[in-house]
């Protein structure tokens, strides 16, 4: 995988990301696309999404802090993405904590393509059974990916891939990215980064910069995103000096992403293929 | 008081709070409650609020940057946590400088009971005003706390949580907790907190985690709380180097809670108990 | 003129403004009034959002996050900021980049009188050919300020400024301000400045905070605001160490507005006066 050259082409092309995300960590997002060499705007009102987008090169949809008042946005902003062709990400924060975020998930898998799909292995399992009611039975969606259970779990990843069409990014103690054929399996990235808030935000929204810069080779994309996010957390947890907490650690992951170059990340990045 | 073990409880079951706060401050709120050893939850739309209160183990509610979308999210998510006897923490943020919070909060009173009730002084002269119109005359509502009206504002007080059974925390040059019956003086803390915004707001969302965790001890879970967040104050402030500012001071505030352990606590914490 | 006064005059009255803000950086213009000695609120809603302002010294509105919701919030604040004698400062974030943000602003252009009007240069052209269609053909609203078309953009500027009766300010590689009459060259600042998010918001939150402590003065608070900031890039940049990206760097310029002295904004900034 040529991930070196997706990041220099990230930062060559500085894609205008659209982001209708929560505000618990909007601010966050914003930097960490900045220092991606991205450009952030985010705008979440029914009246401009679809308008913000058409100015934009890739859309970012997170359920965070959802709001009645945003869903049509979402729905509005994902169509004119896809008519345009900008690859959109969707971060189902929280999908299985309520029945509104669960139907707004439901409508936007119907209506909206997404180029990837990315959260934590309990997001992804609650969106496959709400994609298929025929899915059937299911693992305990609360399974954490082991070493033990990987097989099993990129099967089932793999199937909600191609039935979506999306790359699908699974982050956790093993990061796992497939569109559907081709599976990585990726090995960066510190347990601390739990104790962030946002940091899979940051990357939902970091992976639509990827993808708008990288749109030929969107699994390439995907994975150098997760592969940068996580070592970005391996050299923030490396710059933590006595007294630092998590608050520290927020800023050195975000620093570490600022100064990672596409042969820093194409050394430090830790990936398996399995096809 | 068994403070250390009420920080030990904490990180132990590591309760999942539920806030219904401020955009302002939500990310420090978020990022505070991590570092404790809790877990957050943002949500505000009224089509969740009460099913994703149920899904946690404590609620705080906050009248920052107050919704008119999200006042009804406010009632029921604070009555759905009575029903199931989840801790409800209110922070009447601003409840003298509107009639819009003024009536949401008396609305609140009404209908919820709070465990805890957190504010500077001003708002909870504020807010005992509004409690009863009965209450008649009182003092300045700008009183500041001094050794001199000590005893006067802990009658106060003690009336304030008598007449709603929640425990009433002052904070401010002098933090104040009560139960109605006995009273707490704290002496922790910094006045360069106050150059810091949300540092109120994190303190109750962690007085939140406190009760979750200590459901058994309500006096003492804030005024560990209280004590907690004081202490971080002074160990924050002693790691500011030269050139640092209120910026570097939120950071060293919200990493010493990380660091905080429940035998540091006890042996920081400076409270006075008064019956 | 007297920046330093104008500082000093900031910390000893220590102003209240009202900020109708985005939720990206709200917490850092929180935390940048803090760090300059003034007092912030953020509230938004319609039901409260005149009676805070009466309450309030001075008002930032700004754009970015637009929400249908608070648009009669912009309104009736700055309506009632005008009826008690407010400084209101306008920044049009993204105004450019929707039909629902450009007739925000032509609204809000009507209807409320601006002590101040900030933005990037692609901004305030935009606002501009919005508030007066016989403005006729325009330059690239996209035209950088350079030295070269120095003249000819202190023309538009001078004349946009007459116009609304607003000093208007434009911050860029260079930043430049004018009421009308005099125009102030501003070469404070740092490019790296661009890579944090929100120092614009910062900047315009500042400025009502000059204003709202100089009502004399408007152009020198404005210039006094434009310089302060500038400086603090400069000074948070020469306190960047090895590893430290732009999180570090937004925590820098807030940290050296709070060590900035009067004496240290008239010595530092590099103002060039044209008349």
């Amino acid at each position: 995988m040529m991930l070196a050259a997706c990041l220099d082409r990230l930062r060559a092309s500085s894609p205008l990301i659209h982001n209708i995300t929560n505000y618990v960590t909007a601010n966050d997002v914003a930097n960490l696309l900045l220092a991606a060499g991205a450009r952030p705007i985010m705008a979440d009102d029914p009246r401009e999404a679809a308008q913000i987008t058409a100015g934009c090169d890739g859309l970012h949809l997170n359920l965070g802090t959802l709001s009645s008042r945003t869903v049509p946005s979402l729905l509005s902003a994902g169509q004119e993405a896809n008519r345009l062709g900008h690859p959109v990400v969707l971060d189902p924060v929280g999908v299985g904590a309520s029945d509104f975020r669960a139907e707004t998930a439901r409508a936007l898998l119907k209506t909206v393509h997404f180029a990837a799909i990315r959260g934590n292995i309990s997001e992804i399992r609650t969106l496959a059974a709400l994609h298929s009611s025929a899915y059937g039975v299911d693992a305990d969606p609360a399974d954490a990916v082991t070493e033990d259970n990987l097989p099993s779990t990129l099967d089932f990843l793999r199937s909600f891939a191609r039935r979506t069409g999306a790359v699908v990014a699974v982050t956790g103690k093993l990061d796992l990215v497939t569109d559907g054929v081709q599976c990585a399996v990726i090995r960066n990235g510190r347990p601390e980064m739990g104790k962030v808030t946002g940091t899979g935000c940051q990357l939902s929204a970091l992976t639509a910069a990827f993808l708008a810069a990288n749109r030929e080779h969107p699994l390439e994309a995907v994975v150098a995103a997760v592969c940068a996010m996580g070592l970005a957390g391996e050299m923030g947890w490396a710059q933590m000096k006595p007294g630092e907490g998590n608050m520290a650690y927020r800023d050195h992951i975000i620093d570490s992403i600022y100064h990672l170059t596409g042969q820093g990340l194409e050394k430090g990045a830790k990936v398996a293929l399995e096809s």
